[in-house]
């Protein structure tokens, strides 16, 4: 078996990905950027540090940006829910048990956080177990720029050996919903993990790491996402809208990726499906099936492939960068 | 207090709401409108029943049309899921010990399934821990027909007694999103509860019941909902498109309700929002507010006020009509 | 044969229908719900006169909104634009040799213009042979507001006798691309007429008249007409969205009815489609033929059948009521 | 002046772009793209010559396949319609007076029609009276498929000397709507032509020619251009899928292009905006201006700029390439 059994009873409970922290140069372009290219809200701004949430969300933030142009380009972690402050606690010794690092922060606008690490070459992860609630901005359209960005769905991370962190973040309860196996190893290349009821808070893949590949927004339609993009020109970002709008391959949805001011990647989806039941068996592909992130047109340009933000403190290293490649090779993909 | 306290750890498990049991008169006719117009697949056809699933699901079927001529206009039942066949057990003992029925019964295309009833004036409703997994058809566009309907999202009931079926639902873990209230006597009018992660698995309001008002199926997007009316009207049932494309109030989203050849009415909604954090505080609304489930247009017409399904063997009585009307007066709508 | 022969080389070269002159209460309110909502581009603001363009058009202005409580909610003319002036000498002597009035007016923002009546019962016309050009604002997504609406397309006027409207009207070279014929009388009921290169600049149906049924503008997508609704909705207007989301009959396109703050109705639609050659017969209904503006759907509310706009100093009498409800019919659609 | 005055009174009268010809190697597999993918209608099938139609058009066909492998890749000539027939007997005349070749050609389903070349180095146009009146399918959705093509809009050539040809189609009542000129000799580099009411019936642009860089046509939506492309990946042509979906610089819309089977190159565009009046300046770019065929995302590959269509029996000769690549340099576009 090429990836350990799903944990449904974990220790603790992490329900979401919930908020990334980045470093950046110029806290005012930034601004310009998440707010009116991306339809970000702006929750909360001091001390050089902004709070942004989508206009769906009702927690205080999702995007925290950090004005520090000595580590601007890098971030500090990615961070995830989980259900109530007892879970930190188990959290925390749980982490430490397991060989990691578990330290309780004190984080403006946020309840109980603690910043985890789960070894070398692993991405730090803050674990957070409530956010004040401000009002959604669904509903008042007057309001609502850009992208009108919805909600942080995933984060995609590059890290040097897959197989082990996968083993980590399921022990979490993670649920794989697709993965891809080298052909002759059979070990897992890259996968998609789960946690809430659709098929990622978290995806892996074989390459230089920790590094963060992309945060990834939802938004409402193919509509808002040419929005953004139209409105990124307009603003002298039009070069910075770096792949797509393209179709991924299954689970498929449309995406966008742009990279903010400071060399971020941000990507746009629409709506995710659905994935509750436990019947439901993960897509699995071989190394060799030519899957493919786009069943259609000419694949992600380089700067795509190879540039990604690195974790602040982290040092990247090792990584099987032919297979990241590999797995997003523009090949046709098969329908499912 | 006018709703009951959430139970964070309820006795047993349900997932998700999952399937409905519509008797039919002629099932050509009902394939007909079912896979031409609103897009379903069909998983099987056996015995003068139809199994049909959504495009993005992978599980058997989330409606099931048996005709019956004698029966035909009415529902056999709600479904939903749960998390394993231990949940059926324990189910079994907790509606019984809580005064209802619960009798294991034999589903073609399901696992282990109970039907259920908690008390007169509420819903049936079948529990199921499993379904056969079929591929999902979401990348399979050449198949894809109408308006490509994704997926099963949530039910809307009639019951003449609201606070007492909210509490017996309650029980079992769901969450309320929204509700009314009656100013004077602070009892709920209308509800939306819900179980998997997003506002609404079960909506409840107050009027003759138990009946079915509509299930409401999960769209990717305008173009798909308006290509399942213009479809509709190409075959016949350009009537039967009988309210919207329109937008709810809080939570809100894009709605439109067709009636089939029966009359049984299903809603298509896009792709609803998140809702996960226990943080996160129901809508509530009091009865003069004036919130309407359509900020703008001119509201819905009457058949679809009063018209529902009814359940066969369950007579429909009691229940606040005046109520149930002024939750959808077409009044202006506040941003929240 | 029940309508004029298509005049080829007409007396003057009408190119297209052009601007409007609106009456209204308060030009402030007025303002708001042409830009925020409608998302029209302020041109000029002068003299208690607003000049509005789409932000397609380059031409100075297709809505002209005059505050003057005492004519508030109705107007003066509707305008077409003439290929050069020297049509416009020529117009002058063949409205007087007609029958009709036709005065050089002053106009600030136009080049020479001239306000002609064809007779009692038939809507007053202002032809302008130019008007001073302005950056189109189509790729200034930041400025872009509401529903985006990008051009003026057609008027729907309605005139007590439709036949001798249509011939003074075909006269002028339009041409008509469908029609509605009694199915005993054969007289023609109500007709789409046109110069430039789409079904429609001008709209006669037979009800009392001549009032103006609506204006009809151009959005890029449904999306555009939702976001104008929403918006509509977030500023107090929800109920002024009066019919639509939904599809005319053929020649189809989706469609959205606004009533403005003085009761002024706009329509917005979907780029038409193209009608050009020659021996492209127009499509033709018989009265009984149960032709339908809506395929689906309820049709439309009473208000939308029975109140227009009044022409300023031009009593409205006559018309065959009955008829023009009868073109409305909800009935079902036939594919042509 | 850089390019000829506007000829208003034309020696006869083209209305529009109307039907291409191309040469194609399986006429099964053509057929297979251009109705499953792209949505096209047939018309007629016979003697190995497939005519083709949009759902929006009436016209008998806007594309003819013809199977002959020993040409397949190559296209005999675009087509443009005239008003009558009297506009056939004036082109002959005109065009031979020119310099060029003016031959009545017999063509199955089209009325009088005129084989024209004019010139070397120029595309051979095919003049059209008339052509049979087939059922718009816009209505008939259950019929639609793919991308439901609506109607053939406009050609893009590359000419080995841009202003002489400008020169020539100009005399023939074209109007510019856009051009690039080169900043130091004042020549133009590439220009829209209009006859027809919106900016482009004819594109030229400097490079190796006469060749056929693409034939645009007008989906209804987005949607509608990503279900061509999802439907392409289905059927095996993702790869097919060359450039896009993006947005155009000025006159902006977004934009799809397709090769097809034997390399032809389609376009998708969604409606383009109207031009009419005639003070309505075109836009000029100097070389310099970086102005953008794609004010974001990363710009066309490679293949999208060097190959095109040659026309059978014209040879293609020289050429500014350099200026065609210019042209298309993905910088960023400013706001007209």
């Amino acid at each position: 078996m090429s990836i350990p059994d799903i944990v449904r009873h974990p220790p603790f409970n992490i329900t979401r990905a919930s908020h990334v922290r980045y470093f950046v140069r110029d806290l005012d372009e930034s601004l310009r950027f998440y707010t009116e290219v991306l339809g970000f809200v702006l929750s909360d701004l001091e001390d050089g540090i902004a709070y942004l949430r989508g206009i769906e969300e009702s927690c205080h933030h999702s995007v925290v940006l950090m004005q520090d142009p000595a580590r601007a380009g890098t971030a500090e972690c990615i961070g995830m829910r989980v259900a109530s402050e007892d879970d930190i606690a188990v959290a925390q010794a749980h982490v430490r048990g397991a060989g990691g690092t578990a330290e309780i922060v004190e984080r403006p606008h946020q309840g109980l956080s603690l910043m985890t690490t789960f070894g070398k070459g692993t991405p730090p992860v803050e674990l957070c177990a409530s956010m004040p609630v401000l009002p959604r901005m669904l509903n008042n359209f007057v309001a609502q720029k850009g992208g009108r960005v919805l909600r942080l769905d995933h984060y995609q991370c590059a890290v040097p050996d897959v197989p082990s962190t996968v083993a980590k973040f399921m022990a979490l309860g993670f649920r794989p919903s697709k993965y891809t196996l080298d052909e002759e190893t059979r070990q897992v290349l890259s996968i998609f993990l789960s946690r809430k009821n659709n098929p990622h808070d978290l995806v892996l893949a074989g390459a230089m790491g920790p590094r963060l590949h992309h945060v990834a927004f939802v938004v409402s339609d193919l509509q808002a996402m040419l929005r953004a993009a139209d409105i990124a020109a307009n603003l002298g970002y039009g070069r910075e809208v770096e792949h797509g709008p393209g179709r991924h391959g299954p689970p498929n949805g449309m995406f966008l990726y742009f990279r903010d001011p400071d060399g971020h990647r941000i990507e746009f989806i629409l709506p995710p499906m659905q994935y509750i039941d436990p019947e439901d068996k993960p897509n699995v592909w071989e190394s060799t099936d030519g899957v493919s992130l786009v069943p259609w047109g000419g694949g992600p340009p380089q700067r795509w492939r190879e540039e990604m933000t690195r974790f602040d403190g982290h040092e990247a290293a090792g990584g099987p960068l032919a297979r990241w490649t590999s797995l997003t090779d523009p090949r046709q993909d098969r329908t499912p």
